[in-house]
């Protein structure tokens, strides 16, 4: 008798499981359930839609040769059979049934099932304050939630956004409402930090400094305590300020939507994600999870982590859709690749950050540096920085962030990476990282290899170097500092004329003859370009007994894309 | 004493060593010696200096902020001691002793080194026939080449180019001349395809093609014999035809400039590359060696291989620079990336592509697969097309080419792939690749862990598939098979009304209802538009008992960008 498959749950995971075993084992009955009337559509698309430009909330249903993906697709297409506005209630781990509910009618029914997969994905964080209820307070969750936005943003009904949370999809919709729509936008963010976690203070601070260039507004280390308005919501309330709003977009994350498994007795962890084991199976073997309501490995901490990415849920999908039919396939964890566009930037990351590599325990040291993303005489190129996190003692690479203009490029530098950081390499590895070289897409070095050669320099105590956070602390106190720039006269004058008692410019070449114009009881910032130059002549430095520099990792390149005014 | 350290060479290598070296050690006494009077250049610019792209020679030899490298700015900026226009003649290895000699005057003289290193780098191989050393018979080998063509097409003396080689430098030349200057352009090559032993068959038609609508004429399968001309080259006589040209670009590979080293007795391979240990010594521990002159070891063949790049002759001489003094860097060896612009195509590679895998005796797939570079939703897209290398019993990865005209993303997925092959990976590895996600960025399931997941498919027997080099065989006798083409009628009607008798049109969502359709008897040719929808329907026919299918992987995408006229 043919085996029965339900899946609970239709949106990324459970179409991928449910079309994989299809074919795999075609005389597989199989049953995927959705309690929405729109399945199968490309979540991370909202914001684009939103921005309109996904013109058709259509376009996220279909595949890449505009077929739509509903129920008769499934049925004809890919031989699976679907259930619209049907909830799962109660799943029966004993009879092997579950008890579905119509939503439409109120009916209850058991469904069988031989494998049953839980693909009910993630539910948005909740504020829990005052008004979080208002109509106009939203928590884009759905497709259905951005159509309606999308709806009133067509009939020109909003005017002033308040979007809070910083991360990836606030950060999204500020952009979508920005660029297209040129609405007043607020982004306010508990932390210190857009995108935190993510990606450091640096180039968090580069990525909003681009942003606010674009006018979006941005209220950082703020609380919001309550929503307020009559009908719908008017004003949001922050611990320091009130906004005029017509629109909220909560965005503070989400969280495993597992409360089906809980009952079950399915083992969870703490913060609600279904345990699974490699292979994608809960604590009860006949039942699979996948997607962003599991907790898998992060194969950089070694500890369980929350994932919810539509890029893990494809391939947890497939492995699922091959282990349901009698495979073997694994999935063994994720380092937390990640990429976003920001107006004409490409932000990117994988593995740690500094600061989360901090708070997961690990002794690290960060590199940064500056540098263009392609051989610097060809005529194209972009400014890149990239930013590698390596454990101290051990040398292993922990994870990489970049920034840039060239966005495939940075997306490129960090997909180098992201694949090596579970086999623990050596930084000496990325040091000598055989990326393709020619002139219109790499340097001879490139950046990647350059960012490995820093961090490595640091490690052995060679280059001793201050971030870009370090820099703007001791801008405040700048009288107690000189400031040696080793560029060409031609850079540095302004600089020089504006500040002439803590200013100083020696280029590096004349370094060697002119070495005892450098003071030694004062601590010495050295700063060039990139950061290239003044670790040259900081080692110049150090040969003639100088114990006082500190070379500014990024340079002026960095402090100008970050928007310090200096 | 401070140690003296001699480098013979100052293009690539040489300076890396160098400058490594004294930031290491700043007591060090470094001296590089080079028989040119031009040093340090990027000559992977030579063809942007040909084209135009960079429009002065001294470019290539600038530092990123403009300081042209020459003795000066070694000796200011890095401490580093520069002889130009000196030849080292022999290497005296019991005293430690290079004999040199200046090639103004030609004296002799001795210099003494602790540690002597050789980045002799290569020549052009040379074709031996007859009027080889005509005047306007170049092989671009120095700036100092590059620089005269240039002048002698700014003064539009030349009309038509042949270029022997249709390798990297080949090809390169060949948009350089055809793109700027609108000169006739030949490139005649021996084998089969362009790019050879770099991408597969079809990769190579598909570069060719687009090649060929910019107006590159290629002339391929086809011998040089002889250049002919009375002052100066005039025609190049092959094995099937006669050209009028005014210059001939040779550009047939490199061979190691290795005669000093095996003079001093030195161990170098049968083909003449100076063998190293993984600390880029040679068989004397105190002469190392790196670059375009050593032999390394291919780390997917295992075997001894020659990897003639500039990015690999810079990540060696840091190496090199460490060991020089008293550190203990590794190399370990290279698997071969690449990547080349043409015109408005990238085509990359790392590792072995089908036909070098075959050679060096792995008995291998290949997975092909088009696929939209991002989310197929998002407005901004290219299709792109990827070559996955897998050994059949083992599964492991062996390599990955990849085309488009999103340049930077398909380097991103080479560079992806690269850094994974020494590790040795399973192609479940690459099917689970977790590189970031973002619609305007990559696929949810991106095309890389699509083309992992068909080599599976392949592996596993599921998917029958035929390469567009097969198909375009088949369609030479097109009536002994039936097309059936996959995808929706709008899409299949030409097909259909041009060949009734044997292109039919079953869309795939159809297909389980009219499978009675399909001939048993005739092999049955599955199409769509990338692979996708044909791999389905191949998997319906199947499960009813049909064993006479094979899909045609790459689908009309791949047809359509190699050119093949059906």
């Amino acid at each position: 008798m043919a085996e029965n498959i339900v899946i609970i749950g239709a949106v990324a995971l459970g179409p991928k499981v449910a079309c994989r075993a299809k074919r795999l084992k075609p005389d597989a009955n199989i049953l995927m359930l959705d309690q929405q009337e729109l399945i199968s559509y490309g979540g991370c698309g909202i914001p684009y839609l939103i921005s309109g430009d996904v013109s058709d909330p259509d376009q996220l249903r279909e595949t890449s040769f505009h077929i739509l993906r509903d129920v008769k697709f499934f049925k004809d297409c890919k031989g699976v059979n679907v259930l619209l506005n049907t909830r799962a209630v109660a799943i029966d781990r004993s009879r092997k049934k579950v008890l579905v509910e119509d939503l439409k009618d109120g009916s209850k029914k058991e469904i069988s099932y031989d494998k049953l997969v839980i693909a009910t994905g993630s539910k948005p964080r909740k504020l829990n304050i005052p008004g979080e209820d208002l109509p106009g307070v939203v928590a884009i969750s759905s497709l259905k939630d951005a159509i309606q936005i999308r709806e009133g943003l067509i009939k020109g009904a909003i005017g002033k956004v308040a979007i809070i949370g910083a991360g990836a999809i606030g950060l999204e919709m500020a952009e979508a409402f920005t660029e297209m729509w040129g609405i007043e936008t607020y982004v306010i963010e508990i932390m210190d930090q857009i995108l935190p976690g993510i990606v450091s203070y640096e180039m968090a601070k580069m990525a909003q400094h681009h942003m606010e260039k674009q006018g979006v507004k941005f209220f950082l280390n703020e609380r919001v305590l309550s929503f307020e308005g009559k009908e719908k919501v008017e004003r949001v309330v922050t611990d320091k300020r009130t906004l005029e709003v017509d629109l909220v977009i909560t965005a503070i994350g989400v969280e495993p939507n597992s409360q089906l498994a809980k009952e079950a007795g399915l083992k969870v962890t703490e913060w609600g994600g279904i345990i699974v084991n490699e292979y994608m199976q809960t604590s009860d073997p006949d039942i699979y999870a996948g997607g962003d309501c599991v907790a898998i490995p992060n194969l950089v901490t070694g500890k369980l982590g929350y994932f919810p990415l539509g890029s893990l849920a494809n391939r947890q999908g497939r492995v699922i859709g091959t282990n349901v039919v009698g495979g073997k396939a694994k999935f063994d964890g994720a380092v937390g690749s990640f990429v976003i566009k920001l107006f004409d930037l490409a932000v990117a990351s994988t593995g740690l950050c500094p600061e989360r590599a901090k708070r997961e325990g690990f002794e690290a040291i960060s590199a940064f540096v500056a540098q263009f993303d392609r051989a610097h005489f060809y005529p194209e190129k972009e400014m890149m920085f990239l930013e590698l996190v390596v454990e101290k003692d051990s040398g292993r690479v922990l994870g990489l962030q970049g920034l840039g203009r060239s966005k495939d490029a940075v997306m490129g530098r960090i997909s180098a990476v992201a694949g090596l950081l579970k086999h623990k390499v050596h930084v000496s590895e990325i040091s000598n990282l055989e990326l393709p070289y020619s002139p219109p897409f790499s340097s001879a070095m490139d950046i990647l290899n350059a960012v490995a050669n820093t961090a490595e320099n640091i490690l052995s105590g060679r280059a001793e170097v201050i971030s870009l956070r370090e820099f703007s602390e001791m801008w405040k106190q700048k009288e107690n500092f000189l400031f040696l720039d080793c560029r060409e006269w031609g850079n540095a004058k302004t600089y020089v004329e504006k500040y002439p008692e803590i200013w100083k410019n020696i280029p590096q070449g004349q370094l060697r003859y002119r070495i005892d114009e450098v003071p030694r009881e004062k601590k010495v910032i050295l700063i060039c370009n990139t950061g290239v130059r003044s670790y040259e002549a900081q080692l110049i430095l150090k040969e003639k007994g100088y114990n006082n520099t500190y070379n500014l990792q990024g340079g002026m390149a960095a402090v100008k894309e970050w928007g310090l005014e200096i």
